[in-house]
């Protein structure tokens, strides 16, 4: 494992990449105030398990939270340093940034998606960005400026998004949302975007799993992406909330590696 | 600024380096559950603020936080890195690793200490570690694996240190102690160190600067440093708390700005 900072328009994005230099690619991006840090991508891969702007390692810039144009270029940043066609995954908010990189690139580099508990679209009516109980219990609580008011709302999210976490996992999660500046994980929201021509133009095999218990983003999010993208194949893991890779690791690793080796053949 | 890593003895340590290359180099040290990110060193100054093993960007080793020889190495790695004598400044439990350097390598390396709402010794009846009310409230729940536990522990904790912060700078502060392992928390506090010869040995300059309403560590804990280190200088701060340096900025940086400059004529 190594770190490597990449020049990403002025700011500086960390990137974790482990496994085998000529291994099969994967990007992975992680969700809102969270970092790269979530991923462990199975040892027979390459990852690249970047962390946002804003977010673990990487700098907080003093804007483009909101732009689209600039989500695409960070992760097309990624993209380039890889250096060759990669499987990007998206978990959560990630899969915004994905369709944000779909919106400025097409599939430009890609060798196919996945999308995990993820979002693509952004508002109000928005069915690719429909949330849950859970998200809709700590917002706007959870990007207050005021520590008593953020803290109970960040602590439910990341205990409650996915149950079964140790309390260690959870306060390092905790941890890192905190460290994201709350007018960061403000302006995250403050987008109205649709995908809908993004999503039905995508001509790369695509990977949609969904927990079905999945709280913070609604499975109906994920079934609208895999409706949209021609060919998508939808995996519902039954019972699981909005963290598959950590509640099902083993599980999410055999899906991802089996997906990414069917289309580096 | 540039973040380098070094190895000390298997563990990878960053470094947060800023300032102009050949100005007096100033080594600082973060105390319990924070980073180096604390700091921000007068810009006429070569700072090195380290992250301490199991915080911030350094890696979490597996041990090693009960020992006094680990932390005097981990210190040791940091200033020959420097390579030229530094000033070491510790915060808080930082003072405690500097007693745990002097008492394996002395003032090798050292141009002059700094001590700002330090400890320097750690255990039941040790003057050189009593604690204030803050610590004793929230001590040992914010080593607690649960969440419930240790989230508001901590939040009284990182609150109530120095009342004054920012919400957003209380929240960074939290995320950082949140990230850190529990297990390495408590750790940490379960040593018996007795530093009174190391400090009466001690033959650089020496200034001690302590918050008089430090609620964290007792004002006695700097008073204790300061009349067993032959020639201290002590600087009170009159009504501040246990940060001088996020409290009262200007004053700080003046101060260890002067003190460098004497040392380093």
């Amino acid at each position: 494992m190594r770190n490597t900072l990449l020049d990403a328009g002025g700011v500086r994005l960390s990137v974790r990449e482990s496994g085998p230099a000529d291994a099969p690619a994967v990007v992975l991006v992680h969700g809102w105030a969270q970092s790269g840090e979530v991923w462990s991508p199975p040892s027979s891969l390459r990852g690249y398990a970047v962390d946002l702007r804003g977010h673990g390692a990487s700098e907080v810039a003093g804007g483009g939270y909101r732009e689209s144009a600039v989500w695409a270029a960070d992760l097309k940043a990624v993209l380039d340093h890889v250096g060759r066609p990669a499987v990007v995954v998206g978990w959560s908010y990630g899969g915004l940034v994905i369709a944000d990189y779909l919106r400025f690139h097409g599939t430009a580099g890609l060798s196919g998606l996945v999308l995990v508990g993820a979002i693509t679209e952004l508002g109000r009516g928005r069915p690719g960005g429909l949330t849950g109980r859970l998200a809709d219990a700590v917002l706007p609580e959870a990007y207050s400026d005021d520590p008593a008011v953020a803290v109970p709302a960040l602590t439910g999210f990341c205990r409650d998004q996915a149950p079964g976490l140790g309390g260690d996992v959870v306060q390092r999660m905790l941890g890192t949302a905190l460290r994201v500046p709350p007018w960061v994980r403000r302006d995250m929201f403050r987008r109205d975007v649709d995908s809908a021509g993004v999503l039905k133009a995508v001509d790369k095999p695509t990977l949609v799993v969904h927990g079905t218990a999945d709280e913070v983003v609604d499975p109906a999010a994920g079934e609208y992406a895999a409706a949209l993208i021609p060919g998508a194949d939808l995996r519902r893991y039954d019972g699981i909330g909005h963290a598959p890779f950590l509640e099902r690791p083993e599980c999410f690793a055999a899906d991802l590696g089996r997906f990414v080796a069917e289309v580096s053949r």
